[in-house]
């Protein structure tokens, strides 16, 4: 599989550059029969849109969404699913004194990788590069809804500031995506205050998935935790992933971690829903790490691509913190290893 | 790719039950005419044995290591490597009273994905899964050290017990594997006291990645961290897995997060040596939450198959805390990983 | 790997219905820093396009290609090179009476498979997919340009009319892509006489690899002459393969049939350049057995959807004989299989 | 995919050089709950196993499958089944002599793929290989006979002898697997005449797969005919492959070629029941071209691995016709690749 492919049987492949002609993706392994309709995806996409809030860059971008193939009469056909969203606010020139510059936080890893970049704008190492997979996440959050899960993230913290548990109610209407009204406030006192010092801040994303039956996940190296951590953690700016209580197992006793089996189900969920690599039948949990975004607005002592010493001074558009667009991606990721995990266990019981 | 494989050139496939007639692996992808040796694996597999110390399980296997193919006159061929370990110290009988429950901190996983399973210790989902990973990861650290990388873990901490600084050249003889050894004197005590209770205590492990150049990894999805969060995870008792400063970085501002670029590298390494999935050049590092052993020795409440509530009896043998045999396990993952991001980054620069 | 898939490391992923908005292939893995325009492309997409002669369809398009990504500077980047082709004649009401009918040689096969289908002109199995492969097969042929490989196929056989050997000097100016005129000039009379009749015939296509080093090719599953084997019956007409002498072997002794090595390389090409799956640095040659056209003028007696018998008059427009058409489509799948197979082995000889 | 592993659902890895320790497969994918005993396996080792007739070769194996993995109860679990095959009469020292030679009609493709290579009795190439493939080709067949289809293949031809349809009672106690007895005893006598010459023939395999239903098979690069295409490609000695009428499709008009669908099926099967890819529901049938075995008993002119002339007097057993023997191998190749259609069909139309 290629680096630009997630998915075995759900399968996506996304493509395109920041300042390039257009972003995409190919969704491949789409149940047939399925209604799809361009609302379904373009409804995801507005959501990770930027320039919607002064908590979010600037650049404006309509995203909208064309389907090139794969759906016949408002139905998928078993054939691959080509969505393609055109780049209209691409500014290459503002990125033109960038071309022999390392951009603190971001490296030249692709440069070290290929031996050339399309430097604009981070070309296709870009956060920009989320388009497709939030595209494609519609697709599988229709096929899940079908099977009656749901996946739902929200920001939990900001720098240190911690929300309590979230209001469903209240999320999508909180443009810090939060869910608890007295945290976000702060928090978009906090984000507000390190914009206004050229500087950027961090936090947690959490992500649930309710309606999870028992049995997805494949034992060994597929298991489903270990198939999320991978998706999560190739989104850009996460540094960290944890299921159920994660890292605070490390000081617990086995017999206060374990979940105690009842004939309901279980007592407790430490273990986020999962166990074995396998779904236990309650929620899944999980949390990321998000780090700062790196792109700030303070001069920043770097090296050129010779490592001679320079001074960077950014010109580009960014995120002061990228939690609140990083939700929907985050969603995307999670519904896209569900929808795989479903159609992978379907596989193995063949009948 | 089937779940009991990993890797894309460098590949492993690993089989065989806990209680049934053997453990194994086949290596795919190895490059030929590299020296190796039956020596080379079982010195690993020593390091993973049980029965070696009071802080370990009791189970008694020699597991020797026999390879079937794939080696001639002592170097590799190109074709793929079999390597077998005969199941010795089996007691199936041990597990016949466990046929019908639902062990607390196993969860029936494997019934409810493939409708029937190996009950006998685990079956295919024991820890006892991993004598295939460090074989592997044996000649993954073959590989990689004939390219100067060198891929170390430890345990950090153990309940509430955080270590200093490793000492490399104490870890090896400590018991647990830590290398701080005061640290580990009170690690050693709680781990018996859990064990007198009839309990098990958790922990956190520490890998590095020393010698890895600047350019492995790629880009959007196969993102070099992503794999390593793939491959952490999916060993049994990892909760979460965080690279650098990991967890840390969402109480921090990006001017105090970027790792700033010299002519000679960077000033810090807040990254843990991966930015945008690919290698900066530096020390990779990355931390994993291990939960306490599931199995203890307290009775415990939980039901059987058809949901009735039952006393369960623990008979089988287990570890206290399983953090020092995971340093091997969690060290082959990590190098399995490496060794294939070092053979996709050779293929795509073809020349 | 979805079926919509081909290669490992050169890899080509192809969407697009034949009456759908466009047509389209996603390049994956080809090397950095290769220079690449949309001529390279075009040229190779001009080679297969219908409405050039009376011997193949009317259909009218000017399958003009667009490159959405993975070219920066006229260069590629190592980044997923997008290409779109836009339908333009699409007559899907040609085909509104056949919507519940089972054209003859084409059968309902997607029906079965999927429970559901885009039956305007064959939807997703119209020979129209092949524009994905081409536009890919161009990129491939660069590739191996670089290497001093080229690829040429021509039609050595229509109906009983067999070809001498091609002088490549004629053959693109051939109507037929014969390079025999004598034997070109009955086959063109024989193809318009079948037209006439409203019928429709088959052929051979004959492909030559010249330049291929010994030594590409796996052993085992995923031989070069497996490889080609694949890609080659993935041509909707084709019924058959074979390789240097292929059906011929059957009646030759080992003596007779063993090339014989020499100091400067062998004495004959009996095995096609192909030895136990790998390259023997000889000519690669491969012949494919393609079947008439199924969808003919004449009336013909079928079925609809509920088994039904009922009279096709065939209403698309379609050609007389594909040979000539499938030429460039022939190129371009051993093109494919020979860039990836020289990935594949770059790989494994790791330095 | 490694070349050493085959299909995507239902797996197999083969491993194993022919004068090595053992020779193994592992099989994944397999379905759960499915009776499997090492009957099932022995009864089609034993059909390929040399030494039992003047035909064949007096290597003297007993190959005897020993199950590592996956099977518990006698049902398999769901895990990777492992099969192993230790190799016995192993004589490497006939291959001393043949180290440093060019073995006409074998090449040194190894050695050019690879650098290095295990020269004995043709290491991983020889034909020993394919024990793992029929040991996996067994449990493809038990799988496909709860399912009622039923794979048979047959020797169709000897060098110009070409038999009748054959009479399946017959083929098994047919010593050359033709079922047609008057063809087999002019068959059996060329066989030994040739072997009196130190010479070798070839011939044509024919395979039949009864009881397909409609619907197997994926449209595009993965048709139910590409892989079969592949799979009997990989028999080493196979230069040809096609499918119902084959070749002489060529020759025939559309009104000829076209199967006229009726309300119960199809008036004619030329097409060999798949049609786009995909079967049809009609019987399979496929035919391979067997070239002459290699080696031989004749002195031969070749060169030594440094390019000077030299003479090979051949030390080795081996078959006077591999046609006999290659039956199990290619119902095995069909089987296992029916397996894996199989199971993706089910995936992608996942309820």
């Amino acid at each position: 599989m290629s680096s630009n492919e997630l998915g075995e049987h759900f399968r996506i492949l996304t493509f395109g550059e920041s300042h390039g002609p257009a972003m995409g993706v190919v969704i491949d392994g789409v149940v047939p029969g399925m209604s799809l309709s361009i609302e379904d995806i373009q409804v995801e996409l507005d959501r990770r849109r930027p320039g919607t809030s002064p908590f979010v860059t600037s650049r404006q971008e309509l995203d909208r969404a064309e389907i090139l193939s794969g759906i016949f009469n408002g139905v998928t056909t078993g054939a691959p699913i080509c969505i393609v969203v055109r780049n209209h606010d691409a500014r290459p020139a503002d990125y033109d004194a960038l071309a022999d510059i390392v951009r603190p936080g971001h490296g030249v890893g692709w440069l070290h990788r290929y031996g050339v970049r399309d430097w604009r704008g981070g070309g296709r190492t870009s956060g920009r590069e989320t388009v497709g997979r939030v595209a494609a996440g519609a697709v599988a959050k229709a096929f899940l809804a079908s099977k009656g899960v749901v996946v739902q993230a929200r920001v939990q913290q900001v720098a240190n500031i911690k929300a309590g548990a979230p209001n469903w109610d209240l999320v999508e209407s909180d443009p810090i995506r939060c869910g608890d009204l007295e945290a976000s406030n702060r928090m978009q006192a906090a984000i507000l205050a390190a914009k206004s010092d050229g500087d950027s801040l961090g936090g947690i994303v959490e992500v649930f998935a309710y309606g999870v039956p028992a049995g997805l996940g494949d034992p060994v190296f597929c298991k489903l935790d270990a198939e999320l951590a991978k998706a999560l953690v190739s989104i850009g700016a996460v540094k960290g992933v944890e299921f159920g209580d994660g890292f605070l197992v490390a000081t617990k006793t086995g017999s206060e971690n374990n979940d105690r089996p009842t004939p309901k189900g279980f007592a407790s969920n430490h273990c986020g829903g999962i166990l074995g690599g396998i779904s236990t039948g309650q929620t899944l949990i999980m949390r990321l790490a998000v780090k700062p975004t790196p792109t700030i607005g303070q001069d920043q002592e770097t090296v050129d691509l010779k490592g001679n010493p320079v001074t960077l001074h950014s010109g580009g558009r960014h995120d002061p913190c990228i939690c609140p667009r990083l939700v929907p991606v985050a969603e995307a990721m999670v519904a896209l290893v569900l929808a795989d995990a479903w159609m992978r266990r379907d596989t193995s019981l063949n009948s």
